[in-house]
């Protein structure tokens, strides 16, 4: 039973480690290529050479190290075996604070009284209660559904965007490309949480930022590719947005020459709203493993039509 | 039944209106000087001109707008009638938002990753989930109670920190002299969100940044005189402490040559941390004032030996 571990941005013995914590029997191979490919029966991957996942035989499923499945299924040579998203509430929790920090930072004014204090200016404004701040957050997935709820319960008013009709206790939810506008329009922070389809590119765009309420906040959780970075720079220079955190690009790590770097209003972070963790991915992987092993139905499966 | 209201930095219309839609009966006064002191029943301010409660014989007791009463207290013509301190649940909401954002924060690099921006440097960290951060409250009272209740429902280890012993469910606290120390040796986070009395004035010197953990945030929420400024800007450049965030100062508003403004590791805010709202500060006075009215004790008396 050999599952082949590949990514150079997770660390492979913590991973190993954690799997065999699950499941003793297990023989984890994280080499670059893997010693006995016709051997391998998992594999549990981020970002893996094209043509890697195709050389094992004997494969009878795809683990993403990732929530977002999009470089998989890029892969014309991917096998016809289930690919798995993760799901890890480890990820999720990640994911929730950081939309909770982007939202308090906006609520509380931080980036203002930085500039004040640049400027050594004492300048006393009365705090918001949660409740007269709205928040817009679009994707209802595993991840923006964390997000929304989290949100929620901290007293925000919360709308949501999705897809297909959601529904979260606490949050007014839209659908379809005729609800984003509704969703954005009188949210003082926009949250982008939403998995890189044919559908979401480039959705962030010159119409979805006049859609906004001016002076808004908007971030971006999700994926680099939905956003026109020229459009969000123009609305951000026109004021129709006030400020952006970005934690996701088209190319990564971002171009130390692109503009979002160096301008007043954007806070870039290095793609680390959410991290999938050994301590809680492993046993969500492993309980898949079983699954498996037992005839049982997996967890967690991607559509490969929608993306997702 | 007049109550005279006297505060330059609260909203007297947006008072008077929150006061009559609960008695309104009640007679507000917002002059400087009450037009009728004799009249006076009731007083409700922030720093008062001194004598200026002396004056209103009729004086049944005297509400705060703010938490602290330090300055009351300093009066030494204040009449001898019940002190009530603020206890505004919006008050609480906006200090531990204020509260949690510092944490949060914290806990998620975001200082180090707006330095890593001015740089144009991408470097990604594993995000930490709230259970592997710990966080100490020092001041268990109606603010930092609830500032430390939220903290553990968020996941975060959460210490605290009291005058007498205090329990709180999901925080492991510690009271006295002996125990501020064992309370902040190994806290990520350091929040101070205690009273202004004797006891706490200049509590946060160099033996207290000596015992905190090397690298860790120190952030005050309680007032500026439990601070020596010097103390901290050596502990800071030293690198004992890492950074701190600082709402209340011994000078407010903070004179414009203090070392603090141009300080690359301090965050100022201009005591934004909480503020007593109208909407919901206002029940709480009626409440008193009903039970004034009925003969019934008040609530939130200050103990002016202890000075909260």
């Amino acid at each position: 039973m050999v599952l082949w571990f590949f990514s150079d941005s997770d660390d492979a013995d913590a991973w190993a480690q954690a799997l065999r914590d699950e499941l003793p029997d297990l023989v984890i191979d994280a080499g670059v290529d893997p010693r006995e490919p016709a051997a391998v029966r998992w594999a549990l991957v981020w970002r893996p050479p094209p043509g890697g996942l195709a050389r094992l035989t004997a494969l009878e499923a795809i683990f993403s190290l990732a929530a977002g499945v999009e470089s998989l299924l890029a892969d014309p040579t991917l096998p016809d075996v289930p690919v798995c998203r993760m799901v890890d509430p480890g990820l999720t929790a990640t994911v929730a604070d950081y939309a909770h920090l982007v939202v308090l930072r906006a609520h509380r004014d931080f980036p203002r009284f930085a500039q004040l204090q640049a400027e050594r200016r004492w300048r006393q404004t009365t705090p918001r209660l949660a409740g007269e701040v709205t928040v817009a957050v679009l994707g209802l997935g595993e991840l923006g559904g964390a997000v929304a709820r989290r949100l929620a319960d901290s007293g925000y008013q919360v709308r949501g965007w999705s897809r297909r009709p959601t529904a979260i206790d606490g949050v007014r939810t839209a659908c379809g490309p005729d609800g984003l506008a509704a969703c954005v329009r009188d949210a003082d922070v926009v949250l982008g949480v939403l998995p890189a389809t044919p559908a979401t590119r480039d959705l962030f765009d010159a119409a979805f930022f006049a859609a906004m309420k001016p002076g808004a906040t908007f971030a971006n959780l999700g994926r680099g590719d939905q956003l026109v970075d020229t459009d969000l720079l123009a609305a951000l220079d026109r004021g129709q947005v006030a400020r952006a955190v970005l934690d996701v690009f088209r190319d990564e790590p971002l171009p130390s020459e692109h503009p979002f770097w160096g301008h007043p209003r954007v806070l870039v972070t290095p793609h680390v709203a959410g991290s999938t963790l050994p301590a809680t991915g492993a046993p969500v992987v492993a309980d898949n493993i079983r699954r498996a092993r037992a005839g049982r139905p997996l967890r967690h499966v991607v559509d490969r039509e929608r993306g997702y």
